[in-house]
């Protein structure tokens, strides 16, 4: 018997060389990315993954904007069965009314509507690949160890489900709160705003009132939004699995996120923040944009972009701003693709796309004029330049008002802008020293790291590898149902059991108290 | 204008430098332990912070285990008014009927009012030293950067409190649920195990019936546990404020678990996990006990250790003990103080201590018989050896629970031990391969960190040195209250607005339909 405690404990460390061996060795990862700006900080991971000596395969659809891919990287592309024009439309769509002002009601409604077209035909080309046999049949061969993918699309979940290996989400967030109860995290209304509140964490009761409205929607508007997900997932595995369900089974999610940027808010085990895991090392500037931004003088410059998602803009928009940078000592750096009047001044520099890191990190750098996104939020935080916000579609209103909150921001409504207003703001930012303080000191909190968010992606990618998912992270909360959860069937049990007993007890009462007097009663009779 | 914010811009530089520097220098910091073995692992805090640089003043009452302190620290003491008998009585009082069976009931009140009894006569030892003013001026005048302390005694949340210093804390949990209150750490009864209810994760009705039974007994039992931390925090701060508000001052909370040990649930911001941060390198063996260990064999040898609480053990217990040793093929290494018979076999080596971890480093150790204390299950985990649990007290029945639900334990009654159910555990688990092939993959699992525990603590206990707390991790829950926190007043509110909706509808409806009756009996009489 002491021969089989012995073998085993062999055979145990033999697998602990293996399995440390294939770390070192290297994984085989399949990377199911999302296009576009979510693809910007995976990227980060992946090819740092390529250099730690991983076998990395980008599942990318023929008709994509992510182009060849990265670096060091095998692509696989799958045919789709939409057109190049037809997903620029979606996107195009995506982009309309962006600077019109409609009722807020209106607004949040078009804008779902145009995220599940916009999501509707990714859905298709997912399904393009799931019912490839070729290609399934060469992923399926492949053997891989993990995969690395956005849920923002159903295509990597279902993938890992149907090769059955461990899934790394990696994500911001996702709409309609899905992100909490995939993972099955707590998220009171009562101090976590919900997405599109305009709320921070602390609210008076009219803002509690409209967070749990919102709350309440959400779990609704998820089933809309996530209804071509849904019956995706059942049909292809064969099985009633909502995409919830599905992505609870997540091994990891590495969420680009951390309390520099949210609010704090409870956290579950598998959940790992790699906030500020783009904030890297600047690199050089391009010869004349280095001229042009050290030859700002003291008063510095401003960057301004509005994200890759805008390319034009309407005339007296464009024309308010370009008056508005005339009237600030500061040099101004701009991404913009659209038409310009010919009077642009020489102290702006247009630029088709621009170098936003290397920028903000530049000493000169005095104020970051921007949409609000998170990836150039994180830059903004990470090198310290307060920031005009001039949030467009998605989690930017809601990022935007987290940054003011903080102190480190004041935000401009597109529809609103003005060159008086634009003057205003631009003077209030860069001369009212506090923001600039608030901002510093939340920089050096946030670049306080114990380890760094790129390392700490790569640790729990290879984590999932080493030990083939991350099960003793996963919540048992996972196997209840939403009354279970809440507990809500054991309330009404001892509910019931105490109106039982109450009941009885004031039976018995009401029953001695009628003897008593019946016992009175014939007691006066014989009186 | 622009010079104001260059100026503000070299004012934070220069701070950010001193801030680094400041750390580099080392911090100053006021360590306030709790005796026993909680001190055990906080110690190697301590101690690494002495290592980095750091000046540490440890705080100890003049009566206390806790002897003279830890190298490199300054040690501070302070006169109080109980004398060491009254002490040794209380903790005596703690042991006494470890080895009797009571009704459950009977045994967590009696627990409950001992461990009452033996955290007053700290609290009267707390008092001492708030009142002592020359001891209290010397600590003010000190200008220390953080409190690291156990909340499990009130007197460093207070002092941190009075000084306005910031705080870490250091625990492995708090009775009756306390931790979650003070950080505000959702913990549903629907899955969260709660202390002495010996559940797992994974409920049946019944089982989640009880569960939350307890939970709600908890807020009731705090209430009684902690009145007495309430009244001095209350008189001494000159504040209407309880115990459970003071330690959600609290910066940074490092908790002495992970989830290798507890099972998957929700986690806050400032919530730091370390577990296994007592799994030191083992150290040489002395040559005596390094030649009996050496010459166990192929079958190897059992460590066996109830901890320092118990020193005898009654006469028909430790028989029964020797009587099963005498027929396994391992030897014994056996912490005991107690009266022993004069057969005790070779194969049993009886020590008064013994060094734990650096017993189950060996590779020959087979087994771990012991009582469940965290710090010891974490050896265990850490070096891969299977366990017998004969759990005493305090939090150990629910540690063995945990490790009984991985299939890497078996628990022995106390009450409940004979020579024959010791034999058959024994063999069960030296020879049932599955439980040291769970224990090997709990350990590589609980081993594989992205930061060592010790790092990590001292990382956390530096930022907040640094930063002057951690501000940025304080959940807005703080700031409401019970109702607020669970939303009870907005479900109020709108159910209110339903309830007047329907009612009005109603109203509407029954109007409408009687106006209608009365038209139809108008015209039939006309007719």
């Amino acid at each position: 018997m002491a021969g089989g405690v012995r073998s085993a404990k062999l055979g145990f460390l033999l697998w602990l060389c293996f399995s440390t061996l294939g770390a070192t060795l290297g994984g085989k990862v399949l990377v199911v990315p999302v296009d576009g700006s979510h693809w910007l900080s995976m990227k980060l991971l992946v090819q740092e993954l390529v250099v730690r000596g991983h076998e990395v395969v980008l599942l990318v659809p023929e008709i994509s904007m992510l182009g060849q891919g990265s670096a060091g990287c095998r692509t696989e592309l799958y045919p789709v069965s939409y057109t190049k024009d037809e997903l620029d439309n979606k996107l195009k769509q995506l982009k309309d009314n962006l600077f019109l002002k409609l009722p807020k009601i209106t607004n949040t409604l078009v804008s779902v509507q145009r995220l599940i077209d916009y999501t509707s035909i990714h859905v298709k080309g997912c399904e393009n690949l799931l019912y490839n046999r070729e290609v399934m049949g060469r992923l399926r061969l492949e053997g891989f160890d993990v995969v690395l993918t956005d849920p923002f699309l159903p295509c990597g979940s279902i993938l890992a489900e149907t090769l059955a290996v461990p899934v790394v989400y990696f994500l911001r967030g996702l709409p309609c709160g899905l992100d909490d109860s995939g993972t099955q995290c707590p998220s009171p209304p009562s101090y976590v705003p919900r997405s599109y509140s305009g709320n921070s964490d602390t609210m008076t009761f009219p803002q509690r009132v409209k967070n749990m409205v919102m709350y309440m929607i959400e779990s609704v508007s998820c089933r809309i939004m996530y209804a071509r997900f849904d019956e995706l997932a059942s049909r292809y595995l064969e099985k009633d699995i909502s995409y919830k369900e599905l992505i609870s089974h997540g091994a990891i999610w590495l969420f680009r996120y951390d309390f520099t940027f949210l609010f704090p808010r409870p956290q579950m085990p598998n959940m790992v923040l790699i906030g500020g895991i783009n904030c890297v090392k600047p690199a050089p500037l391009p010869v004349d944009l280095q001229e042009f931004v050290d030859g700002s003088g003291d008063d510095g410059f401003v960057v301004f972009t509005l994200g890759s998602m805008v390319d034009k803009m309407p005339p007296d928009l464009t024309k308010a701003f370009l008056d508005a940078f005339r009237k600030i000592p500061q040099r101004v750096v701009w991404r913009y693709t659209g038409i310009l009047p010919e009077d642009v001044p020489e102290k702006v520099k247009i630029m088709k796309w621009l170098p936003q890191n290397d920028l903000l990190a530049h000493p000169k750098a005095k104020l970051f004029l921007t949409h609000g996104g998170s990836h150039g939020i994180y830059e903004g935080i990470c090198h310290g330049i307060p920031m005009v916000m001039m949030p467009l579609f998605g989690d930017q209103p809601d990022n935007a008002k987290y940054m003011v909150a903080r102190g480190v921001a004041v935000v401009v409504e597109t529809f609103d802008v003005t060159t008086e207003k634009l003057l205003e703001t631009f003077n209030k930012v860069l001369n009212d020293t506090s923001y600039k303080e608030k901002m510093v000191k939340l920089s050096t909190v946030q670049q306080d790291y114990a380890i760094q968010p790129l390392d700490l992606a790569v640790f729990w990618t290879e984590f999932v590898i080493r030990h083939k998912g991350a099960d003793h992270l996963r919540p048992a909360a996972n196997n209840l149902n939403w009354i279970q959860y809440h507990s809500l069937d054991i309330v009404c049990f001892l509910a019931a059991i105490v109106m039982t007993i109450a009941f009885l007890a004031l039976k018995c009462s009401l029953f001695c108290a009628r003897k008593c007097c019946e016992r009175v009663a014939k007691k006066k009779k014989v009186l």
